[in-house]
């Protein structure tokens, strides 16, 4: 099942279930995503029991498939990424028996083709291209083995990052606040059923296929995770129950031989660029510039479509 | 003007007008304290021309005055207590030209006298008194200036901790998860206006009075803040724009005499017993303890009322 959300003029917008063929949808038997999450157990069945899908899809204005939540908890999971990134941002961390996690804006996420504003071009703008995961109500202290239950969508997001303010900030011990604007979602939320064998062990087994203003950039496969979405559920929940509807990112995904299948953020690339030739090259974006990301399976089945938009100044 | 939020059941619950005396109240012309943020240039009219009371405060079930928020940014910007935290959780933090900052959990907030529910007693449960301020919608890029007619409502905050955790999640860069379980809120929030000489600067001139198990364990002065709320408001601001109903935190109370006035939290004054005598000695919290705080005006008025409550195990 596939899920996504209308723009009607208010902030959660209109839950509606996608037809198989991703060309249709019909309103939800929920309003909204944020209610069908907190009464899943009941909306489930209502959402797959939908048929008939009588709106073409091309016409509708879509918005993230959850607009807003009540919490987005990124985590930061590919090793051949955060190795990388430490070195760049001249950190040196100790290795940690747990995931990395920090908590970041959820009062919004962007439309897949909304207009992304940026508050200065010096700052360093990136993308960074992610999965994520939804979940129902989490009770604190819920196992990884339980955790996988509680993963009712998964998620496609562009966790935006300024780069200049990001290592201040990181050796704070604080994370960031500045460094990290709201993120954006591709429009579809979809099921761990629904992906079938592109779903392992609560990891994508998938390409995330990333272009940035029109060339291809990066094509990292997803299912090289340190911890699966289970174990950062679990994580999150060790000391607080998770509200409905929380969001969890995989952070950037990345595989060791992130020279031949490119990188999902700049700032990888500029660090191969640091080791390799000693220093960066490649520039961070400009206002005008366009980004584009889309998970492709090894069926060619791109379950989550496709985030495609620009990045302006306010 | 002071608001409270009465328990009818739903997670936003009823916003109220408390009367003068504090005694009694009346249901708001705005069903909840959110909406009326979502609209304070209107709503503010109308909440100000309540003036019949004619519910005994007494025998409400309060919430806290903002039960769940889309955001709560904590800041930690008196200087006395940040250096000794440092000292005892071994960080080496260089000085930074900007507040510090992180985001926790905001899905919820307990009501003043709500049972806090910890995860383990072995964690190194402890509370920390706090100032905060809620604002209504601030555009990114709002200079401090402009910050401050952004600042709605005073409010007075426990921002919980596990110590054990928070140490080795600070190290990581990316701030606290598991260290940062959802805060505490006084029941009263209260227009600056409201405060008169009691806020200045937008820096609270006031002492928070702390008892822990019935014992008073701190009474520092609210006015010692590196940066006022209006720089945490265009800090926070300057790459998103803050959401209606976003909370931000003062950190700690602290005061240089913190010999003489006492701490807000268990870790400050274990640290002051580190630096004076080698080690700890005072133990955290087990299930069972209360903590009660409450803000004191140098007149003897207690604006927001108290937080009274007890941690017990789930």
């Amino acid at each position: 099942m596939r899920l996504a959300t209308i723009d009607n003029g208010t902030p959660d917008g209109r839950l509606v279930v996608i037809s198989t063929d991703g060309t249709s949808y019909a309103e939800a038997p929920v309003p909204t995503m944020q209610a069908a999450l907190e009464q899943w157990a009941t909306a489930e069945a209502a959402l797959r029991a939908v048929t008939t899908f009588d709106q073409p899809l091309a016409q509708a204005r879509l918005l993230a498939p959850l607009p807003r939540a009540w919490q987005w908890l990124d985590g930061s999971v590919y090793a051949s990424h955060g190795a990388l990134m430490d070195k760049v941002i001249g950190v040196e961390k100790p290795p940690v028996p747990f995931p990395l996690m920090y908590q970041g804006v959820s009062s919004k996420f962007y439309a897949p083709n909304e207009d992304v504003v940026m508050a200065d071009e010096a700052l360093g703008i990136d993308f960074e291209g992610e999965f994520g995961i939804i979940t129902d109500m989490v009770p604190m202290g819920t196992s990884a083995a339980d955790a996988a239950g509680h993963i009712k969508l998964v998620v496609q997001i562009n966790d935006w990052s300024l780069r200049t303010l990001a290592a201040p900030e990181m050796k704070t011990g604080f994370g960031w606040i500045q460094a990290k604007p709201p993120c954006s979602m591709a429009p579809f939320a979809v099921t761990p059923d629904e992906l079938g064998d592109a779903w392992v062990d609560c990891q994508p087994n998938m390409n995330l296929t990333v272009h940035w203003n029109g060339a291809q950039f990066g094509n990292a496969h997803g299912q090289a995770m340190g911890y699966g979405f289970d174990a950062l559920v679990a994580h999150a929940a060790r000391t607080r129950d998770l509200v409905a509807g929380t969001v969890i990112g995989s952070g950037t995904v990345s595989n060791e031989n992130f020279r031949e299948v490119g990188s999902s953020c700049i700032a990888e690339r500029r660090g191969i660029e640091i080791v390799d030739e000693g220093a960066p090259k490649t520039e961070f974006m400009r206002f005008g510039d366009s980004v584009r990301m889309e998970a492709v399976t090894a069926d060619g089945r791109k379950p989550f479509g496709a985030i495609d938009q620009k990045v302006v100044s306010r």
